[in-house]
């Protein structure tokens, strides 16, 4: 079976969001998305997980100007370029700097995330992104098309 | 040798213009940054190139109502989790939607870039990012640290 403008009998799948968290938990690098700078820009970084919350660790520069208080992204992908399928995970969200006016009890859940940035250099600050929402969607190769939910990874 | 924060000998390089570009054309899958519905949206897309211009199809929905005449990033990245390293590059500019009003040639050399959506459904529309900016940074492991450009993935 073909479809009028894709591949034939890739489906799309909106992924649910009990799913999205079990995903984002077998990963360990994702992507911001903050706007800084005029763009919306998309910064890689390497994260860790407290709870349902995305911790990331980061060092002075565009992405700590920026994220403090902002509506920001992090996005979480698997992509299979043989059978181009994968899937796709979107958290939006607000950054929030932890800092001394939090509770320790907070500061402590944070730093045992144990987030070890890979870059060299000064990480001494965590933020934490507080999910307002979180959609994935996943595209499954060779199955017939379901019908489409337009919002899916609205 | 270790770092002040970060791992042992773990370096951040910036990775040139004519690279950011080689490095594009090795692969399919980007994300298009964009803002839309109060975020600074991640959408992952296959895509090609025409030159070293950025080429996406797309179709109705949220990328296609914002993104004409926006400012828009797009975002390719491979990571080795393994040895913790990896590159990313980033394309700041401008996307626009290829219609009837554009001269022939230029429609005809965003076709020739032969973009197949992976996802089903109508992908009717193309797009092309005209670039702003480029820039791009790579994680290579075990090196001594060179100096740090805090220019580097501006």
């Amino acid at each position: 079976m073909t479809n009028a403008a894709g591949r034939p009998g890739a489906s799309m799948q909106t992924i649910p969001t009990d799913e999205c968290y079990r995903l984002l938990a077998t990963h360990e690098i994702g992507r911001i998305g903050i706007n800084a700078e005029h763009y919306p820009l998309i910064l890689p970084v390497n994260y860790g997980l407290d709870g349902t919350t995305v911790v990331v660790r980061t060092r002075p520069g565009t992405l700590l100007r920026a994220a403090p208080h902002a509506n920001v992204t992090f996005e979480v992908d698997e992509i299979d370029r043989q059978t181009r399928s994968g899937w796709s995970v979107l958290v939006r969200g607000q950054a929030e700097e932890v800092g001394e006016e939090h509770r320790a009890e907070l500061v402590a859940r944070t730093l045992a995330t144990g987030v070890q940035p890979w870059a060299p250099g000064e990480h001494g600050t965590w933020l934490r992104l507080i999910t307002h929402d979180i959609s994935g969607r996943r595209i499954v190769p060779g199955e017939l098309p379901p019908a489409v939910d337009p919002r899916a990874y609205r």
